[in-house]
């Protein structure tokens, strides 16, 4: 529906844009700052997340492979495992995720709250499981004390884990980038350079699957449209999920909120620069050859979508006691 | 010196501390807050502490083993080097480290400074070069800015990278434990059961070795003085440095602030409590065996030894460009 609605309105659209007017009909909307979110939540997610006693190493943390000094990634094409396993796939921003459709590459997980609980448990990953996350957790009793306040029980259980997780992720939002500040009407925040390359993002059909406020994170979409893409992942998509044969490569659209920091691109990580991955879905996905101007200008415009990234105090973990399983980095 | 005084001192300053009364004599010292610091070189420290791209992975930065978020160590055994290494030793924590009489167990670097060049080019730990570090920053406009102001240059050496590192460390102090509390005239600052064990700490004599603000640190002893100790680490201690047969299995006595936090124990971590580490310590350094009772009062004197964390905004790091060299985690 929205993607029809923007293409009716695509000329009209375009022409306030260039006159530097700002329009409400712009396919992409500003970041907003977080509402309604449950303080106490936050921060004890915020624990969570910093936490690598929730895997069986004792060494990895939600924050190794999103980590939010590194726009909320990992900056390597897939990512490290327990026992420096290779991972299958490029890890996803955390930062906006709230506004992803779904979670993972291929959507299988609902929502933030379901995707925090599959980490901690994949053996190529945090190699633990929920019940021993679960003994690590009730045998430290700041924890305990700190679960029963934010969640009013006796007895901690993943639910309550990956809610105050996903409750922190929610605030992992970054506004204020400069095309937002555009977009909401300093008409001074773009260079010509920058807006020019907003118009042929727009122009040239990247924006039909990139848009919304996360500028992506709302579809799935094929991966290699008019031209085959040779990926160096074994990751079959949505598929996996649907076990719809028309569904066979398609991945969620990442965000590219911030994608001056989140690289590599692709959900291999195989393109290293936003260069090499403009050109590439340029002639993959719209059968585009874009010119090195065009590319250098699309690029400019998408470093105006760094947000202010989220800024807190790194968090202090409760001890463990003498009755806290011993982590097995080594097992 | 101080240790003679100490001696002498003994009776008199006992009979000060069980009366409550402060005094000047006491063998531990309270952490002082820090002074004279170079606050934009500490910055920019920080930013290098948490940069994985100081490793050959793109996945290990000094935050790895000295976690800030955990008593800044890793609460491993051994730590876990690149290509899932096991590393030698037990990483010691960065806590007060400006305070430690040498670097390293075996006291192999005379300071911080040269203490953070180690890791980044130690093929178990962060398996780079300098060479290499270097040429990572200097292909990040923000770092090359940032050095240029805090440092006044145009290229990036490892002597400035590991001087704001050091500088950085210089920071991460932890005053206020309730212990520095009573040291500085709160007699209500420790209960009963912790001044008796601290009476039975100086008494017995762990402040031998441990004393001074950082509450060891200060000296290198044989580990193992009336039993021999059955390290599980390959680690000769401080002859490996001076080459003298007589400093054999001597290693840095570590800082005991903190210790609740720093699990587990000794230089190669089989201490997993302090219940333990003060049984083995008693025994193999001292011939004394505490009863359950002694020992349980010693360890409640040792927890009122954490101080205030240090606690600072986490630092988002500048991102790479295209000219920066790709981290190779699994070559």
């Amino acid at each position: 529906m929205k993607i029809k609605t923007l293409i009716i309105s695509w000329a009209f659209v375009g022409i306030l844009a260039v006159t530097g007017v700002v329009s409400a009909k712009e396919p992409i909307d500003p970041i907003m700052p977080v509402k309604d979110i449950n303080l106490a939540q936050v921060e004890l997610g915020k624990k969570l997340y910093f936490d690598p006693r929730l895997s069986k190493s004792g060494f990895i943390s939600c924050n190794s492979c999103h980590n939010l000094s590194m726009g909320g990634t990992d900056n390597l094409k897939t990512s490290i495992g327990h026992n420096w396993q290779q991972g299958p796939i490029n890890a996803p921003t955390v930062l906006n995720s709230s506004m992803n459709v779904a979670q993972f590459w291929d959507g299988r997980a609902a929502d933030l709250k379901e995707q925090a609980g599959g980490p901690i448990a994949s053996p190529g990953e945090m190699a633990f499981t929920h019940t021993l996350a679960i003994e690590v957790l009730e045998s430290i009793p700041q924890y305990v004390t700190e679960f029963k306040l934010v969640f009013g029980t006796d007895n901690i259980n993943i639910d309550h884990v990956t809610q105050a997780i996903a409750e922190f992720e929610k605030t992992l939002v970054t506004p204020n980038s400069r095309f937002d500040q555009w977009l909401l009407g300093d008409k001074d925040a773009l260079t010509e350079e920058e807006l020019a390359g907003y118009q042929l993002f727009k122009k040239s059909g990247c924006v039909i699957c990139h848009n919304g406020a996360a500028v992506g994170g709302n579809s799935f979409q094929k991966m290699g449209v008019l031209e085959p893409y040779e990926a160096k992942s074994p990751a079959e998509g949505l598929s996996a999920v649907t076990g719809k044969e028309s569904d066979h490569f398609k991945f969620k659209v990442p965000t590219l909120r911030n994608v001056e920091l989140t690289y590599p691109y692709f959900h291999d990580g195989e393109a290293e620069t936003l260069t090499e991955a403009v050109d590439v879905m340029g002639r993959l996905q719209l059968g585009k050859e874009f010119t090195q101007d065009e590319n250098a200008s699309i690029v400019a415009f998408l470093k105006t979508l760094t947000g202010d990234q989220p800024s807190f105090t790194f968090p202090i973990l409760p001890p463990s006691t003498d009755k806290t399983p011993q982590p097995k980095p080594f097992e």
